[in-house]
């Protein structure tokens, strides 16, 4: 019975999507490594707070600062700056300060990273693909950030432009299909739908279609089907079609004459 | 001057590499969801307990249990089985139970993720590719945790065969080299030459590299050169080319000759 559960492979990380949106982070330190920080934490809607001196800020820091994209307390750090924060990255080159604040935050539980000391770290960074709702991460554990950097970039290369947008779009499918069907009792319904759909198409596919092949598919939900892609394309631009409602799941009918 | 630094991309999470090695999780629920958790804790090294009455343990759970590679509390959850926690995973079908349990780890500053309830999250899962030291992990920040797999799927596809290799390589090119040049004064050079390295080759070209090639990529360190792709490999079994010292940066010697 073993063999047909996956084998354990230790040494990884857990890697998981923290909710930062609108928790305070505390950025200690000013330079190019807290640059990236910050505008991590920016991404994803987090309120951050940067104490370094005005003078030793990094230009992208400095933007940030005046554009108000992130508090700034203008010297060096004091325990009382992170007394209500829900997350504390350091970055700076001073490690007796940095385990400091480490041990600071350990004594508070707030989740710390001190930058490049890898035993002061509740948590890594990594290398982050973005294309709107979709985020790809790629850790190397610490064997080689640049690599990490490297396949990022790889992969970023190899995937459909409209990666994103296609995300987008089941997303919309699913609100959609909500406002045709939106009672509870149509739940299981609802999800059986998705899921066929999910399964008909390839992630390529997906990011091929357009609002109005969404909406298009929508009108399959009733008699429970999912088209082949060909006939959801041949819809396109095709009013008279519009008006067929018999979709009895063989797509036998002719499309477009 | 602003149009040089990164816009801000809201919306998104803080995708981080939490690390577990040692650290106490406790899964609450024992079904197919707990069995995902489960694995990717035991991926990162943690000391997994599950908390669920025996009846309810799917075969996975239950083959962990069974092979000892998790601890199991026999019966429903109580408040204590967290109190050392370093971090609670809940998935049950209990919302009333599951509330409960991320009050209480908000009271005691516990990281936890409650299943199927994104506001009682600190933090998401999402679709994790693995290979050896390579992690990298796809989330749709909510949007398509199905879509999350297939483009995990859709990378994997994609992504050279010994991506976790090659890591492991440049891993160990980097051990190798502090090896042969240990003193602290070699810090810059030995920084400077990884550098030129991780400039020199692409991903794929790294994919390619032998624990052969990386051998002798060593020997251009002193004069601190890296050697474009097809010298380094015309150096394989060739124990003449061995005894060549002279690489000056030309390249322009013959090889094999």
């Amino acid at each position: 019975m073993a063999h047909k559960f996956p084998e354990v492979q230790g040494g990884g990380s857990l890697i998981i999507a923290w909710q930062i949106r609108g928790k305070k982070v505390v950025v200690v330190g000013g330079g190019e490594v807290a640059a990236g920080r910050i505008l991590h934490c920016l991404n994803a809607d987090a309120m951050v707070t940067v104490v370094a001196p005005a003078s030793g800020l990094n230009p992208e820091v400095a933007h940030r600062v005046s554009q108000k994209q992130v508090q700034h307390i203008d010297r060096l750090f004091e325990p009382a700056d992170i007394d209500s924060a829900d997350m504390v990255l350091t970055a700076v080159d001073d490690p007796e300060a940095s385990t400091r604040i480490w041990k600071l935050c350990k004594e508070k539980h707030i989740p710390v990273n001190v930058a490049d000391v890898p035993p002061e770290c509740d948590f890594y960074f990594g290398s982050v693909h973005r294309d709107g709702p979709l985020q790809i991460m790629v850790s190397t554990n610490g064997k080689g950030p640049r690599l990490a950097h490297a396949i990022r970039k790889y992969i970023a290369k190899f995937l459909p432009k409209q990666a994103g947008a296609a995300i987008d779009s089941v997303g919309e499918l699913r609100v959609k299909l909500r406002r045709i069907a939106p009672g509870p009792e149509e739940g299981p319904k609802r999800m059986a739908w998705m899921t066929k759909v999910s399964d008909a198409y390839s992630f390529e596919e997906l990011c091929s279609l357009t609002d109005e092949d969404v909406d298009n598919l929508l009108r399959f939900y009733t008699p429970g089907n999912v088209p082949p892609l060909d006939i959801l394309f041949s819809m396109r631009d095709n009013p008279d079609l519009s008006k067929i409602d018999v979709f009895d799941g063989s797509f036998g009918f002719s499309i477009g004459v």
